[in-house]
């Protein structure tokens, strides 16, 4: 009896002891990256100093430049770039677009080309339009009255969805797919309603695909702000003869060589095993990036550090991934994952930071029902920091291809209400960051990294 | 045996039919609150049209005219103006200071002056400072080593806390008590650092008090931005006897009458029970009051029309209350509970909105044990829309006087990070609201008054 008291009163203390610890080093790592983050002053540099990275641009090539100095100056084992061929997409001029109700009365619009898209004739096309809420309504419509015309997708994003990503995937397909589907109904041309919740005029920029239709056949596709939907739609009612004009100069060139920027620092117990936290270094080229995704490159950034700075020695190998190329073509991701199972190396645990420098809530899990009950056990560790979300779902698309049976992906979910009020859009810019949230995320990234590390079997 | 199943599988089926109706009433706030809200639209009116709305001000009237009027328009039982006097204090023209560090050789820094202060003489003030860290270093540097000077209070707000409001209630002592207490060691003026955790150039004002010191004896007493605080804390450590100038003009008046602002449904079964939900209606005067506490009138009142237009009857009297003068002198708070008591009204639950038009996590609750479990009990109902604290705590200065045995107090608490960007500065201004965050706030306020309203003994 007096043994067994014992041993329970040693575990429960062993626990208690463990316990503490973990308290001890989250309130470390949340301190340091409130009183002494780096991150804010990375994204600072990224965004104006640099500015938007869009594969393939000479400032993507300044950001792979600039993010490899800096984490050599952290003093991490090993730091190296991963070479990845990449696309190169560039918009070209300005983008000119306009609603002609009559000819000779003109009213601009603000467009941009969507990432990947061909230009239209020199001249620009001119033609008539037909409204659509999504693609299964070409079908219904027929060649017969979309043929020579510009289709407009016009489904809006559905405002009463709380999380904000769940009404992006209601609404996405227009536009990677809107001009692959509409081009086979003999369209000359889609419009497609912007990816944003607000009323306003910034166009958002975002990847689409041709499938494997050939480059003779593709036609140009545009993304028009909110309000610009709302008024074509509205000038449509009233005369539903009106004609579009848009002109975009966009051009697709040869893939060109640019990197993943790697940092490790070298497990001391099992450096066989990897840990990987990272972001995308691209970005779109409208704003600077500074959400998408500049905040989860030095979030991930800052993970290594803050753990480097509170003294804690992680037992597996941990690596930074500042991923190239997540927004139109994924060939970092896939690189990197690619190089992985090459050298037969292990991966146990992957962290994406691609959802904004917001307010962190908690994290998006895929993994095991035991590694997510795992997980779950440290939610009373995560409480006085307000993280609470460790909801089943999907992680990040830079990590997307590491997955695997033993893996436990996950993605920082940060407050998604004004994600996309700025995602892909001139708005994306540093001042919309708060460096509070921003270096709250970084901290509960470090914090989990150091958990998982440390108790993940 | 049979009786006793039979009887579960009523009680089962009656819980999950509650339940049922709960959720899809939920839903039903939630969805009206997004798709067609009211809330973001009277807020761009009364910070756009109206603008900041000091107690005793034209602009205080404007606003309890177009709030009534508004209430008005939504089909209340009854709208009215509660009369109360309220503090008639005056800013003046633009505050001058600047830091002297030789004769002719100055630097302007943005101050503004504390709300209830005296003007400076005429031709401004000009002193040497003395720098401290809060009220306690007084003593220790005794009258000797204050006379004379500008006690410039330093002590910033502690940026590792991540409830920001804990900062706040960490450092406004200074702004409140500053004066008065320098006053007593002979200091001729005090300079405090805005209660704010970013380094910007936006002084913040606020309410400050002399206590019981005669008129002749007290100081001016002006808030300077976080970078002034910085700079001039710099600029001593290399010239201790610089010299501070400060010029303002500010004035109180004598008392004026003002209104709260109220509209009530009638309860269907218990009218004589109360539930009151509110805001304050005035704001400080440099910017436009957008977030304290725009946001906050606007949700309360957008909790009676989601209540309405989803068709939910109350069984209490349901209130919205819009509160004259919480800034500077809580007359309407008080006047309210007051009246109140004085018609034996039975209060049974309030709740207020102040803290921001940020995403909202959850509330704040100061009430008895039995009834904070009530409330609790609810947590599965609101976890859909991510809201996940309920903690005990404070509720709001407004409703803070109805505080006895019986009743429930509760303040919203939305997202507290960006908070004190704007806190009675400048830039608490209607382009920081966002649509979303304002709505999911009032969505929520309302799905606790309906519980409560159903549920609550």
């Amino acid at each position: 009896m007096r043994r067994s008291v014992l041993f329970v009163l040693l575990i429960t203390s062993v626990l208690s002891f463990a316990q503490q610890e973990d308290e001890k080093q989250l309130r470390a790592i949340y301190d340091m990256a409130l009183l002494n983050g780096k991150g804010y002053h990375w994204l600072d540099y990224l965004s104006n100093q640099i500015g938007g990275r869009l594969s393939g641009s000479l400032n993507a090539e300044r950001a792979v430049k600039y993010t490899r100095e800096q984490l050599d100056s952290l003093g991490l084992d090993k730091v190296w770039l991963q070479p990845v061929m990449v696309p190169k997409w560039v918009r070209g001029t300005p983008e000119i677009a306009y609603i002609e109700t009559s000819p000779g009365l003109t009213t601009n619009v603000p467009v941009c080309a969507l990432g990947g898209s061909v230009p239209t004739v020199a001249s620009g096309i001119k033609a008539q339009v037909v409204e659509v809420q999504g693609l299964e309504e070409l079908s219904k419509l027929g060649r017969e009255k979309i043929e020579g015309k510009i289709v407009f997708y016009n489904r809006p994003m559905q405002a009463d969805l709380i999380q904000t990503f769940e009404a992006y995937g209601g609404c996405v397909d227009q536009r990677y797919a809107g001009a692959m589907e509409a081009g086979k109904y003999g369209a000359v041309g889609v419009i497609v309603r912007s990816m944003n919740l607000r009323l306003d005029d910034y166009p958002h920029a975002g990847a689409m695909s041709y499938g494997d239709i050939p480059v003779t056949q593709r036609i140009p596709a545009a993304a028009i702000s909110t309000n610009g939907a709302e008024l074509l739609s509205g000038m449509l009612t009233l005369n539903p003869d009106l004609r579009f004009y848009l002109r975009q100069t966009c051009r697709q060139f040869d893939d060109v060589k640019s990197y993943n920027v790697i940092g490790e620092i070298t497990g001391s117990e099992r450096p066989e095993e990897v840990i990987v936290v990272g972001g995308h270094l691209d970005s779109w080229d409208l704003g600077d990036g500074a959400h998408d995704d500049g905040a989860g490159c030095v979030q991930s950034m800052e993970v290594l550090r803050l753990l480097k700075e509170t003294g804690y020695k992680p037992k597996r190998t941990l690596r930074v991934v500042l991923f190239m190329n997540e927004e139109n073509g994924l060939r970092g991701g896939n690189k990197y994952a690619e190089e992985a199972k090459a050298r037969k190396e292990k991966h146990i645990f992957a962290l994406e930071s691609d959802a904004g420098g917001f307010t962190p809530r908690g994290f998006s899990l895929d993994g095991t029902d035991q590694q997510l009950e795992l997980v779950r056990s440290w939610k009373p560790l995560f409480e006085p920091y307000l993280i609470h979300l460790f909801q089943k779902g999907y992680s990040g698309a830079d990590i997307s291809p590491l997955a695997g049976d033993e893996i436990l992906l996950a993605g920082l979910l940060p407050d998604s209400q004004r994600y996309f009020d700025h995602h892909h859009a001139a708005n994306d810019t540093f001042e919309h960051v708060n460096k509070r949230e921003l270096q709250l995320g970084a901290a509960t990234m470090a914090s989990l990294v150091y958990l998982i590390d440390k108790y993940m079997k």
